[in-house]
């Protein structure tokens, strides 16, 4: 039977390879809950365009991926905290017409550190310089961590980013002298780089705590071997759940428990 | 379980005031024939907007109606013989980019005409002169009649609908000496007029054909005088059914059997 009607609320997404993860993610709890709700992923070659069909056929909610994050912005009307405070939108919220942006990659970001109890006077070394390392780092600075290093190889974006923040930058690798090492680089994710380690053995084994933002697998490398050395985890699936859990609350007004955030999450994630 | 995913086709609806009808009769096709295909009913305040919307995200048909029907035209690539034939859309057609426009409205009256083998000497009664009343006449002329009279009481529209296709105008009700009588006003709809009879008896009872546009109910007090005298009817109802047929069978290429086609008109309708 067919579950659409007229009075469904639409979400949509924007990027410029959709996956089915979120149409699956939100749909999955629409359906649970008994939401009068629909989410469907599109892509475009005119973003001015589709954010105006959004304003015109009343979409309630767009969650924004990439190459889109950053040229949304002067389509919208508000930016959130959470969007200002790395130029990066990745939601947006329909009130009667007013389009409101922020970013839950940086909102789950700063709710993992301060859930898994990530001590602010701990050395951090992140990996990586592109959009989510830039949420990933707000988000150290925002939680209060004073000592933390980008290590990036790309001369321009590297040292913009942590100089944005307030932080060190190296092109090479340090002396394994940190406490918590964070990869936001693809190393380590299915596909090409699926085998490789993020970070030599010797970080992560003086490292007390090890997040991997890459979400594909759910297990990286880096992830086992920071298992196998009994070393707390923070893991890119972890991410994404939360991010798109909060995208959900904001889209429905409805607050999502633990158990219903990894049921939606592993049916996104099996197919 | 979530029937959407991200390589679902989308046609929607515009409307100003919009129904269920075309959501279920569409997606309970889809639904049935495992096509691939979601259908939404909309309306809006900015109808460039939506259109463009729709261009952005690439939906692949629009169903337009009330008050849009005219406003579209400039917005489309290219008017189709339905359209530009009453002026007046309301089908939409996205072929990678390119946006047709059609009436099925038309050409379902058009089909009527001829599967109820009504004869082209016929004197023919057209009540009305709205949108649809245009669609209707040019029909008939279409069909090749010749002798057609417009009854409408108002002095703008009705002479120029009539006048337009070559054929009489009148305000004031005639005689009772025509073949075909058909109602295109809201007399009989469900409603304030919904006991009232667009024709007086005499004209039922010297016709050999009534035809009843109105839809809802689908046996209106003119169908169920024309049933009751034993005279051919052609109703609302099937205008409706096959109007959306014709859209259905544009959006996804695929030709509807007359028992698939009542099915879903039963299913739009039974709610």
């Amino acid at each position: 039977m067919p579950i659409l009607n007229k009075d469904m609320q639409v979400c949509i997404s924007l990027s410029g390879r959709p996956s089915n993860l979120g149409t699956r993610f939100h749909n999955y709890l629409y359906d649970e809950l008994g939401l009068n709700f629909m989410y469907k992923a599109f892509t475009t070659d005119d973003l001015e365009g589709a954010i105006r069909g959004m304003r015109a056929l009343g979409f309630r909610g767009c969650s924004v991926s990439m190459p889109f994050k950053e040229a949304v912005i002067p389509l919208v009307d508000v930016m959130e905290e959470s969007a200002a405070a790395i130029e990066s939108v990745n939601t947006i919220v329909n009130d009667g017409g007013r389009l409101s942006a922020s970013n839950t990659d940086y909102e789950a970001v700063a709710q993992l550190i301060a859930e898994h109890g990530v001590d602010p006077a701990a050395r951090v070394l992140v990996r990586g310089s592109g959009g989510m390392a830039k949420a990933v780092v707000a988000a150290f600075r925002g939680a209060g961590f004073g000592d933390l290093t980008v290590l990036a190889r790309n001369p321009e974006a590297g040292p913009a980013l942590a100089a944005k923040y307030g932080y060190a930058w190296t092109p090479d690798e340090l002396a394994p002298e940190f406490d918590v090492i964070v990869n936001v680089t693809p190393i380590g994710m299915q596909g090409a780089d699926a085998a490789a380690l993020a970070f030599s053995p010797a970080f992560v084994e003086r490292a007390s705590v090890v997040f991997d933002v890459v979400a594909f697998p759910a297990e990286t490398p880096l992830i086992a071997a920071a298992r196998a050395s009994g070393t707390r985890v923070i893991t890119g699936a972890e991410v994404i759940a939360l991010q798109a859990a909060r995208q959900f609350e904001r889209y429905t007004g409805v607050a999502l428990t633990r158990d219903q955030v990894d049921r939606a999450s592993a049916f996104s994630r099996a197919e």
